[in-house]
């Protein structure tokens, strides 16, 4: 490649041919990785100081060397080398509803995301170095100083009402226009999806899911003895309209839960459209919808997706969602906008906590008021696309052929199809001994689906550590891949962490 | 009373009798209400300047005139002029368990308790000038500014590890040797209790209760669908072991559920004797014990109670507390030390909240370690004693004829049972007129009994507009009781809060 851009420093050279080597060797140095968005033309002239012609003529020499691609309306992208994966195929439901048992291992693989040691790959975490702790906890020290009863006594029970103001104001950019009074604050999104299911639903009753669906539905499902039905869903649109008509027609259903913006596991997004039809398809059914919106701040496009609750004509959409992976996951703050079931899950709330605790929710509303949060989500989204090339570009460097992914437009969670046979679970165990953490597949599925999946956070501080923990990632999926295809079936002697019964 | 004690401050009067004359005053004019403890006879002579001997004089002359009493080993009290509303009898349990519905009132009472317009004798909510709100606070900015990262992240799933230490230390002062590892915090003792009924019971089961009962209790019954059966229970000694033993013949029961130390509603504190056989009879028929001690540490005597949980000896009993009524409601911090189901009520935590917030644990276990808990304590312990003192005296002055009162030896609430035939749900709505809060008997209450019985919190700070409210309240109750006398039925239209249907 050198020899082809001629020696950088010689100034014989054209001008453009030595910048152009210049930048290759940046290229090939990884300081630039495939799929990493180079500088606009503006940009590089700028810095480099050169005209825009020159530019031109350096990204043309980078291009015709095959180490850029241009992506229209976009810019120049460092070039994958190897073929990328491509994404996982459309998933297939089931046919009857079935009482689940998840198992502990999402415990274990939370736990190890709080131990250092570990490349954490497993939990969908964001490292502290990505919020804004500093200043949040100046806030937090202020408030109680100024107010000192106001966070000592208890909180009202819907929450505090400058908190539910400020959500009020940001659900507009979801499309949702809600009164600060059917907000109602919560122990995170994990507590408000809990409150709404409970609400909605009685032991025994059947509530329609994406697969693969997030862990924290199936464990919700369990501890309130609900049954689950899956339905086929794509990695790019999400759950199949179709499908989910279909099982409407053979059986009552309580509730639909769904991540439709960013889905964990597969971040997919869905299209305007088919919120709008998906919002018809269950108010034809009276079906409440329970949306969890946790990742939809995190968009990388220029504007943020539209909630389904937009789309919400008559009350039945429970809008559900946190600051756990925006601003500060220890402060435990999340919300429910529960339409027509306000009242319920105001009462659901008092039952299982009384009220959330004040100060926190005090910090976060001032913070939302003037703190510079949208200045701090962008930066955010920024990290989490150039984190995502990344681990793209990891994964097609290192894992083995026949590897499929997804590359969710928002988020930070990629979905891995594995070759057929691999076991995840092996994997994991293995990946373990090195202090790699990941989430396998089957965790994600009430029926044990998805043995060869796994689920990456990369939501992670970039390092040369990093970068060799999915090399050896990489390594030991594909001896665990080759040992697969001797043996003729999975490696793994655990058994697997879902058990289910048919109802 | 003034011509006997001779003109206070004539010198030809001997001193004893001049000091006794203006001591005589003081009470009259309230500064030492009916109940109230003089001070000790070495702390009277220094306090006034005179002798041993004197001061012994000077309380003769009270005694003789009627103002004080001598309690044997305890000192010099000032005497009720009336005679004191007898304590209640024991109430009667229900046959057959019941599905419950206890309604909203409690939430709107709790609603009342946030509002300062009212006299707050509703809610069992300590204002914040008895708390430690100013040290407790600087300790918390103190903590977010050291350990910033620590703030923000996910908390383990069973808890901060320092508060979870100092808890253990303190539960040794309950009788209970636990290892830290054994303590699980929670979103306050409201969310312990759910956790740990939610751990032990599956839906349509049957749970042992007190009588009248802890609202909470029935609300989480409600939620979990679980069936309430009420035993009779002692308003000094607590639950009545023989009517206990005889609910367990005859029917399998998934939980027992109890405030044994200062009952929730009654004031009741077990005798360890009764507490050893509690512990022992739920052990012979393999049923678990919920014990609810939040107002543990409030009492008055010199020792803390035991805890049942002391006598526990296969780790059946599930211990859970708060600092809600002792250090700051606002912060939501309780816990629960849930014996042989640690694991199944730590990964009920998981589901239902993922962690509890972080700064407001380390908060608390900043202030436990080196913050001056245990002053605090004996601070509020005597400012609940004094309170107790006024409160009686005033249901004494100001109360209809026939009217029954707990005087219980630790907390902030005393029970009433006002004259038969008087509806507390009527008396509830007048007194709301006049913003004052109460709470109803019968949300105690699965079967919607105690009709006639009222709750008052005395945790508010003491002022002419606090005994003004309790003289109109015990007015309201005359007028209601009159009236039920003469109707010969209830005066309220209301339907009742609870909705049973027997299974």
């Amino acid at each position: 490649m050198m020899t082809k851009s001629g020696p950088p420093d010689d100034p014989e050279v054209p001008l453009y041919r030595r910048l152009a080597a210049r930048w290759a060797r940046l290229i090939e140095g990884g300081v630039f990785p495939p799929g990493a968005r180079l500088p606009s033309l503006r940009s590089f002239g700028r810095q480099m100081s050169v005209s825009l012609t020159t530019a031109m003529e350096v990204f043309r020499v980078l291009e015709d060397q095959g180490l850029v691609e241009v992506r229209p309306q976009s810019g120049h992208y460092v070039r994958y080398r190897r073929p990328l994966p491509p994404a996982p195929g459309r998933t297939t439901g089931g046919r009857e509803p079935v009482l689940i048992s998840p198992g502990d291992m999402v415990m274990r693989i939370f736990h190890d995301a709080g131990d250092a040691s570990f490349a954490p790959f497993g939990a969908a975490v964001p490292p502290p170095e990505f919020l804004p702790v500093e200043r949040l906890n100046r806030i937090l020290a202020r408030e109680v100083r100024l107010r000192p009863e106001r966070t000592q006594s208890y909180d009202s029970i819907r929450g505090f009402a400058e908190l539910r103001a400020q959500i009020a104001r940001r659900m507009l950019e979801a499309g949702c226009a809600v009164d600060p009074d059917e907000v109602i604050t919560t122990n995170g999104a994990r507590h408000a999806l809990y409150l709404s299911l409970q609400a909605v639903t009685k032991p025994g009753d059947t509530v329609l899911l994406e697969t693969p669906t997030y862990t924290g539905f199936l464990q919700i499902l369990e501890a309130l003895r609900l049954r689950a039905l899956e339905i086929a869903t794509d990695p790019r649109d999400g759950i199949c309209l179709e499908a989910l008509e279909d099982a409407l027609a053979r059986r009552p259903a309580a509730a639909c839960v769904l991540v439709p913006t960013f889905g964990n596991p597969l971040g997919h997004c869905m299209p305007d459209a088919r919120r709008a039809a998906l919002a018809k398809i269950l108010m034809a059914a009276r079906v409440p919808l329970i949306e969890d919106d946790v990742y939809g701040e995190l968009y990388f496009g220029g504007t943020r997706p539209r909630a389904v609750k937009a789309f919400d004509r008559d009350g039945s959409v429970l809008f559900c969602s946190s600051f756990s992976k925006t601003i500060a996951p220890g402060y435990r703050v999340g919300w429910v906008v529960p339409g027509r079931y306000v009242q319920e899950v105001e009462r659901q709330k008092y039952v299982t906590s009384v009220a959330t605790p004040a100060p926190t929710q005090m910090a976060i509303a001032v913070y939302l008021a003037d703190g510079g949060y949208d200045r701090h989500l962008r930066r955010l989204r920024e990290t989490y696309q150039a984190l995502q090339a990344r681990f793209v570009a990891a994964v097609t460097e290192y894992f083995p052929e026949g590897t499929k992914m997804t590359r969710p437009r928002g988020g930070h969670i990629v979905w891995l199809e594995l070759p057929p046979g691999l076991d995840s679970f092996a994997l994991y165990q293995l990946a373990r001994r090195h202090r790699i953490s990941l989430a396998p597949g089957p965790i994600y599925s009430a029926s044990g689906g998805y043995r060869n999946c796994i689920r990456l956070n990369y939501a992670v501080r970039w390092s040369d550590a990093i970068d060799r923990a999915l090399r050896i990632l990489g390594g030991l999926a594909g001896q665990a891949s080759r040992k697969s295809r001797k043996s003729g079936k999975p490696a793994s002697s655990d058994r697997p962490p879902i058990a289910t019964r048919p109802m």
